[in-house]
């Protein structure tokens, strides 16, 4: 194979030239491909949709984790559902004051590959600070006894696996084992194209139909279909824009490639029509 | 042919399917091509590069013209090189404020051509304060004794016709003719494909050494190379953050799909890569 071509929808397709297929395995969830390329570095995709590269898989896991960890200073237990590459956790093991981190996975093999071919992702996963289950999301959320102060949805589109953590069940649920000032962030897909913008809009109405606080946020992901990729901030307590404290993220030290203070605020900041779009449901 | 393709780097393609192709010409500058797709409605490339898109040009047009325009209320003489395609002559003339807008375009054939099959962008065209000066952008500034409140450079890439858009000759003729107050827009290229972010740094370099405020800001715009594209914003007299008054550009209750007030400050605030690589310079 020369090229990896993904159909961003039946009418537009982005290629990636590729250096060598180093791993393909059919998993009990889905098909699992790792790649080296020439201009993103190593990738891999799921059922054909590519998840992560080397070269900017910085962008989302910052923007995942670092914007509602500025909003809320006391976030201790974390919970991670899906996110098998470790790049979520990777970047919540930067904070001295998480005591816990609960990641649910439900493909083991994502984790195991990824820790073999797609490593700059996974350094966190051995912290002490990290229990790693390989479960069903939905089911996790339905049954643990455990509070959260933040739930971080690191998924893949709704088809397949992850369909299920876009439904108002797994919401519902997430609801009841947050804490009362706990933060809810979500993979919200994209404004540009015709179903991932419908996604974006179920997803929306089902988040916001539960939470008094439920906005959207956005990132330049060169590499997701239209390179405009959004996330969702669900609260009961904390409002992304009125209870961010520039200072006190700058205070951190943080070394980051993408997030800072400003671009947190400016994430935040929605075109018209991405406005529109979610003012309609 | 049922696919166009360009090709973001060697190793990177975004293929586009067509509907038809309606239009083919070997200008005296450039090859020009009018597509219709499936997915963005009708396209033109030039040199076998996309231009404009009917599904997301609004994007470009509105960030290249409101942003300035919401800065200095007192614009009224307005020059704008290159443009061929109309979209920015467009958004300008919804200001009644604006006296003149000369458009100097080196190729008349892509105005002409846009007239015939990419009507969307042309419609501000005969709007009687426009003058249509069909001439080499670099020698128009270099000779015009006219001065200017506002010039936006919306030029190609800085290969072939465009070229001359990013020399040093052409930036300092540019600060001659513009009003103390004045304001200088220009196509930045791109941070995220090493071709685009190389541009990007060669052009800031040039202008930060000549205007005291000279900032970056970004759009999303998912049909160019990475989605990601920036604008220069240079002047002697304004700040586009610290001069920016959001209410005035409320009140002026423009339609538009992708700028607003909270875009606007948002656009400004780069990652921090983004902001090493302009820093580097």
């Amino acid at each position: 194979m020369e090229w990896f071509t993904e159909n961003w929808t039946p009418n537009i397709k982005f290629s990636v030239r590729i250096k060598e297929h180093l791993h393909s395995e059919t998993t009990p969830f889905q098909q699992l491909e790792v790649y080296d390329s020439f201009e993103l570095g190593r990738f891999f995709t799921l059922d054909g949709i590519m998840m992560a590269n080397e070269k900017d898989e910085f962008i989302y896991h910052e923007m995942i984790v670092h914007t509602p960890m500025s909003i809320n200073q006391n976030i201790k237990h974390v919970l991670v559902i899906g996110g098998g590459d470790g790049g979520s956790v990777r970047e919540l093991t930067k904070y001295q004051t998480i005591e816990s981190i609960d990641m649910v996975e439900i493909d083991e093999r994502v984790v195991r590959v990824c820790q073999e071919y797609f490593t700059i992702t996974t350094t966190g996963l051995n912290d002490p600070r990290v229990s790693l289950k390989f479960e069903d999301g939905l089911a996790y959320v339905k049954n643990t006894q455990k509070v959260y102060d933040l739930i971080i949805v690191d998924s893949t589109d709704p088809i397949g696996p992850g369909e299920g953590l876009f439904s108002m069940e797994f919401y519902t649920n997430c609801k009841r084992v947050l804490a009362e000032d706990g933060i809810l962030i979500n993979q919200h897909e994209s404004p540009y194209f015709e179903k991932e913008s419908t996604e974006m809009k179920r997803a929306h109405k089902k988040i916001k139909s539960l939470f008094p606080i439920a906005e959207v946020y956005q990132a330049f992901i060169p590499t997701y279909p239209s390179g405009h990729w959004l996330f969702g901030f669900a609260s009961k307590k904390y409002h992304p824009i009125k209870d961010f404290k520039k200072a006190h993220i700058t205070s951190l030290g943080l070394e980051t490639k993408y997030y800072n203070g400003d671009v947190h605020q400016g994430s935040f900041a929605l075109p018209n029509y991405v406005r529109n779009a979610l003012k309609e449901v």
